[in-house]
């Protein structure tokens, strides 16, 4: 077992206990005005947040912490836990099932564990470095197809790719099979799972991409920054996660193209 | 009881053979070319079809159909059923449960029964010209919103909204407070239920869009073409769907502004 595995049965305690928190607020109150404070998105981020900060307080007090809505704890631990308790909070607004709890885990910086959950649909995506990735425990494989012209793509959202960012991400669009929008980090659990190809994004955080390259390499997928260098803590945040390695060189070939 | 609400439970027949013929093909064989003919979305959509086809020929033989796989049969006739089997191929084919079965029942050529059907999630959203609308039985409504600053706009991808109808849609995104992508039909059920209020899509087909406005309307939502005319069977395609009335007219107002 690798050193990340050892701490997996932790990563499954902390996406239970968001889930715990998320699901009361899911679709409810759609008439709250949800810019508020006590909004149910907000209640749910913050609430799965503190629950997965108290167990890691509880059962790994060393380890350090980067989460979306509660900022920086010891992250220069050996070991540092990313978590993004809401990823896609505008899908959770408007009550679509495609949200995220993402837990990451860095060892010196490295993403080496990776935990995708959706509550709704009872769907958990984990990868762990050396092992191999699966979706409620039966193994997954991400595909196989080398071909741009059959690879189909996923992305967020065109206002989240401004500028030459547009233009690089319009070559890959241009040469795939179909583009598919919507979905954040869904998509990558999507492509682990060799649903699509390639999804390529820009702008994103740490806790939007530390839990998703485990998923997608457990399961035989590339992911690296637009320059095709591994991800880490300091990437930029260009991420392109593709089903294979020969079509990452492809892909990331047009991305670079000037 | 209105004489479309005689037609309900025949609807729900028709839904549950469509869910029976689907679900076998949802994330079946992601490994294999489905572009071929026997692909899973290809005979997930044409099972579902054949299946409803078939019920409507026992059950109301009198009565047309018009649908996305098998065409038109006695489109002639007081009622006619709009049948799309599968909409949202690109989401079933990526694994994504946001496709759905339509099922639209016209009446002297106008919408007046319309269900949207999402298997995996077991969603069924129902309207009927006279009566509410609900989700699995229990009553929905649109949003009170009448801001379009706060406002949130949906529509499945730019690839769909060229030229002028780009530059129409980009004034209301501009005007709204977010946009989401992704989604084909379930966003109209998202916004009958509550979960946004503006969903603004060209081009579309009569399958695509015969089922959705009883749905909208029951639910006190307001749906048209982007001159502000009902839809009807001989509709272009543009489509805008909006929470209420007061909204509708602004975002009206804004896609015909030059």
């Amino acid at each position: 077992m690798s050193q990340a595995a050892h701490f997996l049965p932790i990563a499954h305690q902390l996406a239970d206990a968001a889930r715990a928190a998320i699901l009361p607020y899911y679709r409810s109150g759609l008439a709250i005005d949800d810019k508020a404070d006590a909004s149910p998105v907000t209640l749910a981020d913050r609430g799965a947040e503190q629950a997965m900060r108290a167990l890691l307080a509880q059962l790994l007090p060393e380890h350090g912490i980067i989460g979306e809505e509660f900022g920086v704890e010891r992250d220069d631990a050996e070991w540092v836990w990313v978590l993004d308790p809401v990823d896609g909070t505008k899908s959770f607004i408007i009550g679509r099932p495609t949200f995220c709890t993402l837990i990451g885990l860095l060892h010196h910086g490295k993403p080496v564990l990776g935990l995708i959950d959706q509550p709704v649909l009872n769907e958990r995506w984990v990868g762990v470095a050396g092992q191999g990735s699966s979706l409620n425990g039966q193994p997954i494989k991400a595909s196989a197809i080398a071909s741009l012209a059959q690879a189909k793509l996923g992305s967020t959202g065109p206002q989240y790719l401004p500028g030459a960012a547009g233009e690089q991400f319009a070559r890959l669009q241009a040469a795939a099979r179909f583009t598919v929008w919507g979905g954040d980090a869904y998509l990558y659990a999507l492509l682990a799972g060799g649903g699509l190809e390639l999804v390529a994004e820009h702008g994103l955080k740490l806790h939007d991409f530390a839990a998703l390259a485990p998923v997608v390499e457990g399961a035989g997928g590339v992911m690296t920054d637009w320059q095709g260098r591994p991800l880490t803590r300091d990437s930029a945040g260009d991420v392109l996660a593709a089903g294979n390695a020969a079509l990452h060189g492809s892909a990331l070939a047009l991305l670079q193209a000037s």
